[in-house]
């Protein structure tokens, strides 16, 4: 898999023009307009969708899907109803009632970001055909809040850039990138912290310019930093192997002995092997592997693979137990 | 192997009657007096000896045999000739023109202080057929420094004591059996700290006591400092099972992958792992091969091994590929 791009995402936000927005909206319109969208969801050929009411859902399962990144915390804070639709290969998901009433999401693995906007492109059209969208001439889709107005297209990449962080060069790289219309998000995105050298990758301007523009632009600068990232394994590997080779081992050595681990300490470790695999160092374990683990270890994640709801002391230790039996 | 004791040792110190002591010698005195002794071993037909002058031998070599314990730092940085003889088994050795003209020694492993006494007594007994040594009838043999005088008898046990140093018993243990006439040091001997909790216990006093007794004495306190690490053992799995387990086991995965490590650094991560396999919790790693280990890893054992002179960089380096190798 792809030693930097760890995801690639493309998010379509959507307004129905005959109901209320989400934030002016009562329950009763917010039940329709899941209703609706079951109702055409369910007449697509292509995908075969699962649907989600979250309030039915146990706090447990939401949790799995937030993790899962299939749906967002917004989406399970709503006051008004709320649903999801998740396609069987868990790409696709569709939130109903989040900011808006439709955010489209795709998501794939690795450098992806042109399959993900293709599936994304044809579930809108779908949707448009069956929907009556909110959309003006001027401004193009309508949505809650005005960051997304236009397009309201997010294109982005999740990427693994633990040399550039390590060589103290991401402060420089995220003030350089902000100036050019990118956010720089956390692994759980909007408001979330950098864990496991894991930045999110996004074009904050949504207005102005075709989708094929705005991903044009998220795709060349992206590009740009897997280079910069390249190029600062190149000079770890060629200043500092010794140390790099003692760093990435020893976090492959705890990761597969710890009895007890937390996640955030498991992200810091996984991110050191990420590195190390693609370096050529660790060959005891590929990267798709890694990445399991890099979602297997989250807090639901744990609990869901066990089938079971655990103290956060008692997650700490079946992580360290699911760590090893994977890189086993 | 004993999962406290890591060794067992005799040290007699002995002086001849018709030469000035070593303070007081001049090198053409320090010169005879080994070649007198050198004369005396080699009739001894139980033991086979090889002899050392120390200012012949290169100075990685004495630094090793500083470190298998065979020879005292004290004999190195002599300013007299000084020379050792040590029998093939690298149990038995006698240090000449040390403190004293004579220091006899005998070092096993485990509980083995009974057979190291008789050892030491017999090649004792031998030495004193052929040579005039420094005897008192009230004093008993007489030595360099005072406290050596009597019997000229130190018998020590180099014990691990990981559990009661962990929950902080160490201090007033140490406090108590000062007070009993009992010595504490290091693992490098007088003067040195203590690494990887391992204390050298030993009898302050050599007079006026039978040479059985003072043994005696020494083996009942050991004894009873055993009990209490034990007992400490037990407490720290019963009370703290998780955080143990997760202790030990990142040790040991450390030491299985690291590519640079400090000898301090890895005497502490051997003590955790040595701890691990007494409590049943580590399997896959013997008592003995950790054991080989602990003296593996010192600056100029590794060099010994690598057979070549290193940086204290490249020692690092070499260091964590020996441990490797031998934990695989």
């Amino acid at each position: 898999m792809d030693e930097v791009v760890v995801t690639s995402r493309i998010r379509l936000a959507r307004n129905l023009s005959d109901v209320p927005f989400t934030i002016k909206m009562n329950d009763y319109d917010a039940g329709l307009v899941i209703d609706r969208v079951r109702d055409v969801i369910s007449k697509n050929k292509q995908y075969k969708f699962d649907f989600y009411e979250i309030r039915k859902l146990p706090l447990l399962k939401r949790q799995v899907l937030i993790e899962k990144h299939l749906i967002s915390p917004a989406l399970v804070s709503s006051k008004i109803k709320s649903a999801v639709a998740i396609d069987q290969n868990e790409n696709i998901s569709i939130m109903i009632n989040e900011e808006d009433h439709l955010r489209i999401q795709v998501l794939y693995r690795g450098q992806n970001i042109q399959m993900a906007w293709e599936d994304a492109n044809r579930i809108d059209d779908f949707l448009e055909e069956h929907l009556p969208y909110a959309y003006d001439e001027t401004w193009g889709y309508l949505t809650s809040c005005p960051t997304n107005v236009g397009t309201g297209l997010r294109a982005s990449f999740m990427l693994h850039l633990p040399a550039l962080t390590l060589l103290g060069y991401m402060k420089e790289i995220i003030e350089t990138i902000t100036k050019l219309g990118i956010a720089v998000r956390g692994f759980y995105g909007e408001g979330s912290e950098v864990v496991g050298n894991l930045y999110q990758i996004s074009n904050q301007i949504t207005l102005g310019q075709p989708e094929e523009d705005i991903i044009a632009n998220v795709i060349s600068i992206t590009n740009q930093i897997i280079e910069q990232e390249r190029q600062a394994r190149l000079k770890l590997l060629n200043e500092n192997r010794a140390f790099i080779e003692d760093k990435v081992y020893r976090s492959f050595g705890i990761l597969k002995y710890a009895r007890n681990i937390s996640s955030n300490e498991a992200l810091r470790l996984i991110s050191d092997v990420r590195m190390g695999i693609s370096m050529g160092i660790i060959k005891e374990v590929t990267i798709d592997k890694i990445d399991v683990l890099l979602n297997l270890i989250q807090p639901a994640m744990i609990q869901d693979y066990f089938g079971r709801e655990m103290t956060p002391e008692e997650r700490d230790i079946k992580r360290a137990e699911l760590i090893r039996k994977i890189l086993d």
